[in-house]
């Protein structure tokens, strides 16, 4: 099977590591491909971002999804995700929710651990969405400042494993999710300082991408996620626009993309 | 005061039907000033739209709220809305939002009406984001079609009347939202045959904006709705990009923004 | 447009200033008549004595309301509010609830702050009644006591603004509301030395008493708030059994009503 | 022990058939005292009216309660139940809430059949303030009207058994709950004709007050419970004034009550 | 009326001090019989353990329940309750349901107070269960450990009072249930150290056990209590295989129970 | 990697379908073992089965797990999932919470079809422990009656695709699960009759199983599911006393059972 792999940040070096981190839970017959945005933000922090980067994440799908049996949005906040599963027929996973679904497997409770109070009500919003507020425990932050979301995972290592052991006794979480992209990777390298499971969201969206891909579900024409009939689309990025005009697929090669909109 | 109208739709009649119907509810000393998108979808019916009209609302607030005391996202299912509050400091209303709380001073539990099945997934999103699921008795539409949202409010009018009583008898509603924008003036016209109270959420919207703008609140320094520091943007809409990078304000000039692009 | 105010306290230094601290909010176009209520407590501070005032502040509507467009029940925690709005036909707003909604426009999560252990249980009964407990952050109280209700705004002022930037800190609350009576007035005081929004529920009321009255909802005749049919009551305030019989009204003389009855 | 049973409506005839159908689940040692209000209304059918009998709840308990183990307030709807116990020391039960309570022991989801619309809404709220909402999978009506609150039982008997049996199969209750003061002994009278347990309310009303009574527990000196200190009201009933006032009781002599306040 | 008190431990002692809590809170006409587990745990203490319990609990019920009026679970956390209910006709109470519908009518909030933190996951699941979340203030657990089950109510009372205070102060709990049947007996030792009311389980159960015989509701024969079909069911312990598959009962005499499954 | 699959049911042929459907989802470098139960029920059909064949999976996961990756409990509704994740330190999935899980990630309510009104309770209990109600549009039975659990899913095929349908229409499902062992197999033959994806329960947790064990969580030693310590139990299924009692394991061998509680 062939895993689409959609990082919405424009940072090449954060989609390495996340294609390092799926390795270990690649099935011996899966092959990942992974694109990354060219325009937008370095990384995305903020909902008014998330929004904007939404739109980018839809432009990216519509390139690249052809001929692929499930996709991953590579940013922890899911950004476009239902409105993607709308309009694409491949099953899409995102590092949020399937850091949530998986987690509900490993306790009754999980919480979210990252490394900046700005990303807080993003994460808050995609517990919402997910419905799984009442088996959130916590979504924690340590109280130091870093120096650069590239080596953030460094920087915060030891005050994120003692915030995790706190977590476990002070808010009752069974389960712990290392929350945002800049922390893919960290969970493999701390496991054995944490009292209880913790789970990799990028590992955990590329492993239910398999689960789905594998479950080989009929493309909805009914229901919320049937995709909508052809719409005029006016200003729009061009691969996507022919993707909602039901236009043959514009796209796969950068070259017809115009300055400035280039994903 | 000075109240900003953004319609993200790309249609200009429907613009024209929303100042229109503000009239009825503008205090003496309030000025109304109103723009259409000039890229995106004639009339936004689904969430992947939703998302992709949530940027184009972002750019067009960036171009345009630059001296109004309050601004309204004039479509029904509020694209952008919490982007907007965390990105910008003017109040900010919308019309599934302030359709909703306005309705709960007139009932206990407020329906939605509207005219097509592939609109209620979204508003269902909207009464989730603003917490009132236990107040919201149903959303229903007619059993009809329609030929075009220009005219859908007279075409189904008799047919909405009839479903108002209907989900008042039968769904328990107090108080009766006609939803989507191209509901916009139809309340009015039928309020004398139905037998609870309507509620026009662009009326709803434009007044809760007067409502805020009289208030005069602090913009937030703290909290979900702090303003971001500057954060670098690549390839996005000028205007909206200064604003997000704390750049010297790009817009009121038609001509400065890029072709393909213009909102 | 007319708007009623009707204080079911017995203090008319209260109504003064709630009538004082309106001003800032009242379009041009707006009349604001106010009453207080001449039997029952100084300060309702129960849940016991919310339900006995209950009772009086039908009585004050009962008496007062004719030829007014839309009436405010000035006291937070809203006595009679759903009971009000069954009876009467005018629109009616209070101060909790709108300042809880006022409160959602302005930030996702709202907490109360208030002056006394006492009043917390009455308001959050508030915030069940609204339906809004999942965007209420906390309700607080500072750990110290006062001298008077007349003048706890000032005793307690630099106490309320600690609490008000510990609790954006510690609760994540976006917006604050000052709860109770005895608080009108102190928002705009101190809205400078504090973060977040602040809400004047008194101010948030009579706002929102324009609001319904500039949108001339029509009066139910279907659902919870359609008015009873005519009632045999017996023992009652003479006006308030008028209105439930359906007799004549009776009201607008104080010198009409039995002695130990006046409201 | 002794239960003091409370009938805020002024049917002297209902106050008799409650205490008939209280007979059966006496304990050998219960001796049970009635009261039927005096001011009011003979049968309270809104929340208007139990706003009002509320305050007349009060006045009575405050004449009456004294040397008594437990008190039941016998309306379904269960006017001014949290202000009582806020008020008073001995445990106090209310029709609506015991029934809902031992519903739970009797089934996972309970229903409530009643014989007016008019009293849905004030149900509704009953079950709210219970906090058993996704407990009740129904509140029903049978589409007929009736001449007589006093003869209702008899004339909607039939309709109720079909009722029932619907409600079971439909919306999957397995415990029917016989709601309003005017079917009080009903359900002793249909069980064998319907297939799941039936819950009188006063029944269960007074059964929860012996169990009360029986354990014993101490009044609250803290807590939503704990009664206020001494407050001054004016223009209240006399024993109730007194209570709230903490001055010597009066009450016990029918005598001492002022025209058109007797209780 | 008699009532069947089942002790799924397999401590006699505890058996015994239960009957003795409960002689307080039989009305004069009241039997209790009391029987202990001969198999499983001296002291259930996890939901693994309960899983087991609860199979014990049925075998117990199949074997003694005949000839009784209503029966009591003395466990907290109610091992086997719901399938009790499905399987038995008589009614059924348990210590955790019991406690907590009780608390329910002398205060808004109630807490569990216990001994052990790996007690708390069964008890959350038993707030669930009884869908009282909403009102659960909290579960708590002193911080000192102690030597025996079976002292432990002595070893820990005054750590528990202490507990209780601060549970009322920081936590709203209007009123305090003692969890887990070793504490058994503790709250009327304590009651008079504590400012809210003390809810005792087993004294709860046993009270609302002659809550429902008084009340002789019908056994269902349709919704989720309807007592199953005939089943065959092999390897079960012989009265409760007898039982399921509406064989003539087995059961009364210990000799017929072959060994290892004895109960 | 090595999954072990537990079929609590009596039912050879079931645990044969079973393997036989897994095999569609099996990675290239997984093994299966399945075992069936020895004693209890052919078809386990209600919660007072559930709760007896609970302890019976908890016997079979003590003789069977040494040397497996993860383990299935392969009965839908879950039979002691919990408290197997409790005890055992390998992940654990199950049929009615794999297929929840998994469901939300291809609609955002799904809905279970399953052939018999006996079984809805439980599934009822399987959602809500899952925390998913809100996600969960509704359980649903054709009001057909069928011969045999074994040929069920041949006998209903036509009724549930129109069910399904209907389903999709009436109650807004996105997503079908064919809830139930014996459904097992039918997602596969339907997907093209039904216009959402339909999800099998036994494919989707052997799926999930195989996701766990390549993520290779570390076993809690905090938290709700951190093994407990060693625990004195008597009269138990020796494989499963000899667990809990932290004893070198039995099992692996049949012989070592006594008769009548081989697993």
């Amino acid at each position: 099977m062939k895993i689409l792999l959609i990082n919405p940040n424009t940072s090449v070096e954060m989609t390495e590591r996340m294609v390092a981190t799926a390795q270990s839970v690649l099935a011996p017959d899966t092959e990942l491909v992974a694109f990354t945005a060219t325009r937008g933000f370095p990384y995305i922090a903020s909902r008014a971002e998330a929004m904007i980067a939404g739109g980018i994440t839809l432009e990216m799908l519509a390139e690249h999804h052809h001929g692929c049996d499930a996709a991953v949005i590579a940013a922890f906040g899911d950004p476009s995700l239902i409105a993607a599963r709308e309009l694409f027929e491949l099953p899409i996973t995102a590092m949020a929710e399937s850091a949530m679904l998986t987690s509900c497997m490993l306790g009754e409770r999980f919480a979210m651990l990252t490394f900046s109070r700005t990303l807080v009500a993003w994460y808050e919003d995609a517990v919402a969405v997910t419905g799984l507020n009442h088996r959130c425990a916590a979504i924690r932050v340590p109280d130091v400042s870093f120096q650069s979301v590239s080596t953030v995972q460094y920087e915060l290592e030891n005050e994120i494993v003692a915030l995790a052991e706190n977590t476990v006794r002070e808010h009752g979480a069974d389960v712990l999710i290392l929350a945002g992209a800049p922390l893919t990777g960290l969970a493999q390298r701390i496991a054995h300082r944490v009292s209880v499971p913790l789970v990799d969201p990028l590992a955990a969206a590329v492993s239910q991408a398999q689960t789905l891909a594998r479950l080989k579900p009929r493309a909805a024409s009914a229901g919320r996620f049937a995709r909508p009939g052809p719409k005029p689309a006016e200003g729009l990025f061009p691969p996507l626009a022919a993707w909602i005009e039901h236009r043959p697929a514009i796209g796969g090669s950068l070259t017809a993309v115009p300055a400035g909109l280039t994903s």
